[in-house]
């Protein structure tokens, strides 16, 4: 039978992502493509245990059919941990949802017709780029530099484009590793409600910071419900769980919660117990602090091996996060060099596929998170090799 | 600050099921409403052990990001699960998803534009219908009778509304508990290929069948890949867990595939994993039998107690399912009763919200496998002095 899809998949593909990964099926290739928490962080005999204890104590709630608004004992315990955060949250803000892609997913549904606008930082994170195309969304980048989206370029993009929805991660930003400084966290904010655009920060990567101070969020700045706020425990706890939260007002909380319904009832209430049993038992700091250890060492490590790439080569300093920024000499192509790399024993995501439209060639993203140190430094060797290879 | 919501969400309201909980917050009412399966059938002893077994022997791999095509070993170990139902199935034809409101979810994303048509049972399951709205589906009742969906009634609803979609549940329908007919099967089958409509089979009750031998899925007369089948754990395993499947043609299923990525990336590796290991472990057979054992003597009271009723009440005879359809006389308000039922101490769905418009007022619907016998003999007896009395 021939089927008469949707006109929203017209020349939607799957994740470029995807691609990459056939290209790795030698697992003798030091992958710093994906955005694979280390497995060596995961605690599966904490996540046993606290299962045990959920199935002790609350078998019959947490295995029956749950409410859309989330598994009670979560909402609550998330309170604190994001007010530590400097959210501004309570339990009646708060939406667990099934990872940070329904987030993205949801407020799409709540506010995208097919032709309205998103700006988006550029580049930005494919996996967001994906599910707003899947609503026809029109999606416009805007400028960033070292300190994040700039101000000046938002709001012209805001004034001429008239978007309803603004799109950032603005700590450790996925690709580039970026953090939007204190300053200009202020300033998109007051735009967003001067302008009547909703801001949806993506911030997943916030406790994983190695270096420096922490910034407030740009949500700690919005006095007029004009910042949506979302948060994830894949990096911090599990990506396999698919547990992550929006914070937004309560009008607003319930426009989403009503298209979550819609969308899969509720998130798996074990799941959500899962993570609440890491928020109740007071397990994150601890926890947080020893993915931080070892990612700090594996950040370092790659960051250093710069020092023996061509000139012309440049790539970003994060503070944290889990990707660095590369960028090539000016008419590099990295996609094109990207077989070569896997074929030499190393593999990145082109940058390419980061931005919305006509992406830049010559950029890379290298993820450090799931590489030893000595895979790293090993990696970066090859990956000099074939830059300076490829420039001969 | 004023949000402008998309189009979708026009006139768009949560579940009514929802408003109903609201009534019964009082404990002592004896609840025909919801579909929750009985408590005392989940096993959260043999979800700990699953949990115990899986965490010390794949954690890194089943807590890390997952392939959005599913769990690889619950791909595989579905097929024989599904094959004994009669589907036919392969490991490249199934996609786990989030529950079944998910797979909706996905079909409509996959197959509706605006204004595209889906044939429904008339009456149908509340939160399919809520999800094709919020996808702003044209939505066309289709009569049915006792032995479900009529078919010279289908193939008119095709010709006419030249339809992308239709959405059966052929086996213990919701609301109805009725059972679409062996010879009935074969002809929508035929007619969805010979029409080009694709057939989502809803098919979550399937294994809770207490009297009566079971009839093939639509899905096993397709020779056209016309039938999308759809199964779920909620109602044998647990609902709490989130955990279905769509079985389709692997073209197709990709298309699923790519929505599912923008929608949550993949459903959670370790509630996939619990369902792989109910399966893998051989515990459905026995778990499905004591299912069934329990909840065949609480349809049995329910409808034993109908003798009691006046006349005029009418009321399907499942042979299995969690639901009972019961009409009252004609001009009665099963709406405008609840409040006086909840009152009383008992509390049922009205049925005029099965259907997409215009709904029969003097219809309800009962669940049965959330109520002990005693419950359900002391509900349906207060449920027959409401009603005798609003025939006064």
């Amino acid at each position: 039978m021939d089927y008469a899809y949707a006109a929203r998949l017209d020349g939607l593909e799957g994740n470029a992502i995807r691609d990459i990964f056939k290209l790795l099926s030698n697992p003798s290739i030091i992958s710093f493509a994906g955005g694979n928490p280390s497995p060596s962080t995961f605690e599966g005999g904490v996540v046993a245990r606290i299962t045990n204890d959920i199935m002790a104590a609350s078998s019959s709630t947490v295995l029956q059919y749950g409410q859309t608004e989330g598994w009670p004992p979560l909402r609550e315990s998330a309170v604190p941990y994001l007010r530590a955060m400097g959210v501004n949250a309570s339990a009646d803000t708060i939406l667990p949802v099934s990872g940070g892609q329904q987030g993205v997913d949801l407020m799409c549904k709540a506010f995208i017709n097919p032709g309205d606008t998103i700006l988006v930082e550029s580049p930005t994170f494919l996996g967001a780029l994906h599910t707003m195309r899947t609503y026809q969304a029109r999606i416009v980048p805007v400028d960033m530099d070292e300190q994040g989206v700039i101000p000046e370029a938002l709001d012209a993009a805001m004034r001429r484009e008239r978007p309803k929805l603004c799109y950032l991660i603005p700590t450790f930003q996925n690709p580039t590793g970026r953090t939007l400084s204190l300053e200009r966290r202020a300033a998109v904010t007051e735009l967003a409600a001067r302008r009547g655009v909703v801001i949806l920060e993506d911030d997943p990567y916030r406790d994983l910071r190695y270096h420096g101070e922490p910034l407030p969020p740009v949500q700690s700045f919005d006095k007029e419900g004009a910042v949506v706020y979302m948060t994830s425990f894949s990096k911090v706890i599990a990506p396999g769980l698919r547990v992550g939260a929006l914070v937004a007002p309560p009008g607003l909380l319930r426009k989403l919660t009503i298209c979550k319904q819609a969308a899969d009832v509720h998130t798996a209430g074990l799941t959500q117990a899962i993570v609440d049993g890491y928020l109740r038992g007071g397990l994150m700091p601890a926890h947080v602090n020893e993915i931080c250890a070892l990612y700090r060492t594996q950040l370092d490590a790659m960051l250093g091996m710069f020092d023996i790439f061509p000139e012309g080569v440049t790539h970003t300093t994060p503070e944290g996060g889990l990707f660095v920024w590369c960028e090539l000499p000016e008419g590099m192509d990295a996609l094109s060099m990207l077989p070569k790399a896997c074929e030499a024993g190393v593999a990145y995501v082109p940058g390419v596929h980061f931005y919305p439209h006509n992406g830049r060639m010559n950029t890379l993203r290298l993820n450090f998170s799931n590489a030893s140190v000595e895979n790293i430094k090993r990696g970066m060797g090859i990956l000099n090799d074939v830059i300076r290879k490829e420039l001969r």
